[in-house]
């Protein structure tokens, strides 16, 4: 875990560059999942493979709504450019939420995600041009604590 | 719950409209908690009051990073206008993700939460103006759907 001490603790965050892109004419929304920074912040093990696993939510019954990128060894940085698509109406992507997870497979199977972004589509434009930003993954593992202060 | 048969079910959000700003000179982060819509959509009790959590995570050792707003009656839009500060240099803060969510208080004195969103502030700005934007609020009952699929 990244820690460092300018004032107080201050947690370093896994960040993932995603590219985000609605074409009104075609009615569809592609994700680009470009890359991953800072990974260390995740605290993995060096032998387990991670993946990227994307959500669109809540998620309509007559579509595919979750996608996952292949397996990538954890490295500082580093580059996946996988692209996924989903057919959807403007009016109705605006009510949903992309959930970007970052995950792995245990050895007994199942996957366990150790941190994500979510972001809100309520204001996605439709000018047809891609906005490629970065993102912190905040880790599960803060989540609890939430509850304690 | 919002259902809405157009192309498949098309589930609709509770939103909430966040202001957010940082001061460079005073090293201030500052979340306005404006006004909820479409609330019929988090699928309440009429007689729960709702109140906003807010946090800045991962949560620094030395600041708060913890609010909740009073509580209210689920109405289809609410007014909330509350406003939480939290200092903190700007490249602490682009390291850290807002997480707002809808909480109440249950029969047995639990918290519990219903939905929410999940800022990132990795591109946060330090204009010293307040951007305000809609953020849709994901239910917690869509995240087990991605297990499924």
């Amino acid at each position: 875990l990244l820690v460092n001490y300018e004032e107080g603790v201050s947690l370093g965050s896994a960040q993932v560059r995603l590219g985000l892109k609605y074409e009104m004419k075609e009615k569809r929304f592609t994700v680009f999942i470009m890359q991953l920074s800072n990974c260390s912040a995740l605290a993995l093990l060096a032998d387990h493979s991670i993946y990227v696993r994307v959500a669109v939510l809540p998620c309509s019954e007559t579509t595919r709504c979750l996608f996952r990128t292949r397996g990538v060894l954890p490295q500082e940085a580093v580059e996946l450019n996988e692209v996924f698509g989903v057919q959807v109406a403007h009016h109705a992507l605006r009510q949903k939420t992309l959930r970007v997870d970052i995950c792995f497979t245990s050895k007994s199977g199942k996957e366990e995600c150790l941190a994500g972004a979510q972001i809100s589509l309520a204001e996605i434009g439709s000018t047809e041009e891609r906005t490629t930003k970065w993102y912190n993954l905040l880790n599960y593992m803060y989540m609890p604590e939430m509850n304690m202060k």
